[in-house]
């Protein structure tokens, strides 16, 4: 049985409680949200993540990293530096996103290595194979991209980004419209030469239920991917968009019925005023799925800087019910991310998930900053450096004063929490 | 006249009219919005900013960069630097903090060098003066403050950040509540410590009009400071903010009747869900003056991050009607910002600034967004960095794919706007 037919029968799974446990939230309650589909818990059985996530309503936000090769950068072992740094950083899951070298090899050592849910995109493999073989994306037979599903879920998975709501229809909204940037999403774009060179419907729509046996045998989760979402503002909200999450949230129904947990993923980019209507929207017609965004990105004019752009968006998606936030990194739309970039989009997207489950949670999360401003007022730094998101940066970017009271050089000796006896008053 | 009263007499100054043509808006809208004091227009008399901004409802929305000396990095030099870093960043204005170093050759040197608006907080030179001659911030006389104030405005400031809200009732609401950082403002803690030690209240207050006076003669406008913005996001939107608000609401009504250009100063650190309320009560509060936030942060525990925290609080407020955000480097609550965290924190502030005129402004500002959609779509790279927010940045991110059709390393041959031929559709 999968995780969500063991909730749905009303029992509490070890996996359920000990991540009960990890969430400081009652086994009950997870349970009961796994089992109505508003929480996704992607614990695949053939390999049991030391910490796996659970994502959803009344849940921490979670962070996922981007890893994965690429033909520019195809080795392992750049991978598994992505990943560890990624993780170091805070990352609550990773998607091996891996496009060249020996990427079966790749995933293997990144499932063999992560403490966290590993997700990955299988169409990539089954395309590039396709692509690799000298054929081009239109060879890639609906046969062999199942057998890369299947295989990615006998390796361990946790969840599978699936772009079944590119069908036929939903594409031609996107392509023959006014967008300017067309189709941004790689699974999208593959899915959509592949259906024009072979006249025929995506084979991950048509034979979803295929797809559905393969996620219950090994309890691997959906993630219904947006592979229309909006590739810059003008795009944002369109017909397409909306059609694809309709699609998708038909596909969320199914996927319960069949006993496999899913998700839905959405953009991408969208002006500022559109971001919680984006919420609000898939929420409702994907009957209350956990929301998996990428960003959003609320310009399009900030490469070397997207995952502060991102972190806008991301904050206020998750103030509004977004569950799950893909990290952006400052290299986003330039090239393959360094380490540091890896790390710098990690945290960035922590702050953003962060300041959301303040509202979200209340205290529960705000406890954090309330000990933050205690240790503040008492100027005690090594507790503000124990205390913050990345307590090395913290550490090595402080600058004590040379005169001031265990004052900091910006303010010296005129440090308010020394002019007022604040610190006093803080511990009063 | 002021500026004020010149466009109230129905005129429109030779001031105005190149204001309105440098922000794109007819010079009768922006004649109209000074008018009523829904902008402020920060152009002292004495001295010409060669690019003065206007601020306020209908218009883009600002950034301002802090600078000064502090006690660990007295000289001018290093003032002059940050300042140069901040204007080629995109800094609109710029605030001389200075308390330490011959603060009088500073602030010159600052008018002299600096093609925006500059701004100022006369109190730290008041206060400091008072502490250097070894008597403490009590002995601060009240003409030595107001010859201070004077001075700066003799000089050129374009406007002055002045607490005159901190008066005694309101600043015994935030030192007899249960605030967790109590007076996080330096002009606010020395106003506080003077009327404790004098049992007198704020000259600031008390002698409003002598205040107004000098602005006045000068055409200064009043930045009306915050000095009880909360510290922290436990201590935000509390009474003694809410008090100071309305204590600034009323002397914004008497700036406007003497001819002086007033806006107010708002938080602060605010959790996600307080930031969009505290704008629509200051708007209300405030007679719809012009709102100038600082940050809001949205979380305590970021330091070595807070550009990323008040980016994300600075576009929601935009977006909510604030119209000028005060930037946040990496280095606050640490130290004194380096040259390039100078520049990170106003890049940071100019995408919140951004995001937020997206929707503030419609296509006027989205423009430019949609223009790097099409570069973007159309692979053409230099293009996207003469786009891109900060262009030495981006080229110097970008990472070509070896093998790749002019895509970068992230995707190389799967491109998606190679795959989709997107490229050849951008520019149909």
């Amino acid at each position: 049985m999968t995780q969500l037919e063991i909730a749905r029968k009303g029992n509490l799974s070890p996996e359920i409680s000990a991540v009960a446990d990890l969430e400081h939230v009652e086994p009950e309650l997870l349970r009961q949200g796994i089992a109505s589909g508003v929480i996704v818990l992607p614990l695949n059985r053939n390999r049991h993540a030391a910490r796996p996530a659970a994502i959803g309503a009344g849940l921490r936000i979670k962070v996922n990293a981007n890893i994965g090769s690429s033909g520019d950068a195809p080795d392992s072992e750049g991978v598994i530096a992505r990943l560890k740094a990624a993780v170091e950083a805070g990352a609550d899951t990773v998607m091996d996103l891996s496009t060249a070298g020996d990427v079966d090899a790749t995933r293997r050592a990144v499932l063999a290595q992560c403490p966290v849910s590993v997700g990955s995109v299988p169409i990539y493999q089954a395309a590039i194979e396709a692509t690799t073989g000298g054929e081009g994306i239109a060879s890639m037979s609906e046969d062999a991209l199942f057998e890369v599903v299947a295989k990615q879920a006998a390796d361990g998975v946790d969840f599978i980004t699936v772009h079944c709501g590119v069908t036929r229809d939903t594409s031609e909204l996107a392509l023959k419209g006014d967008r300017l940037t067309g189709v941004v999403s790689r699974g999208g774009a593959f899915t959509i030469c592949w259906m024009r060179a072979n006249e025929r419907e995506n084979p991950l729509y048509e034979r979803f239920d295929d797809l559905l046996q393969i996620c219950r045998q090994h309890d691997v989760t959906l993630s219904l991917g947006d592979g229309l979402r909006p590739g810059c503002l003008a795009d944002g909200s369109d017909r397409a968009q909306i059609a694809e999450t309709a699609v998708l949230g038909e596909l969320v129904l199914r996927a319960r019925e069949a006993g496999v947990q899913a998700m839905v993923e959405g953009p991408g980019h969208l002006p500022l005023d559109q971001v919680a209507a984006n919420v609000v929207l898939q929420k409702r017609l994907c009957h209350n799925a956990p929301f998996y965004v990428l960003g959003p990105l609320v310009t399009d004019v900030t490469p070397g800087y997207d995952h502060i752009s991102g972190a806008i968006g991301g904050a206020l998606a998750g103030m509004a019910g977004a569950d799950f936030l893909c990290y952006l990194t400052p290299a986003e739309h330039l090239g393959l991310p360094s380490l540091d970039e890896v790390r710098e989009g990690v945290v960035a997207t922590r702050i953003a998930a962060h300041a959301a489950d303040i509202v979200r949670l209340g205290t529960r999360a705000r406890h954090w900053d309330d000990q933050m401003a205690r240790a503040r007022a008492s100027l005690d730094w090594s507790e503000q450096f124990r205390l913050a998101i990345d307590p090395d940066r913290a550490r090595a970017r402080h600058r004590p004063s040379g005169d001031g009271d265990r004052a900091c050089s910006m303010c010296g000796n005129y440090c308010v929490f020394s002019l007022l006896g604040n610190a006093a008053a803080a511990h009063k």
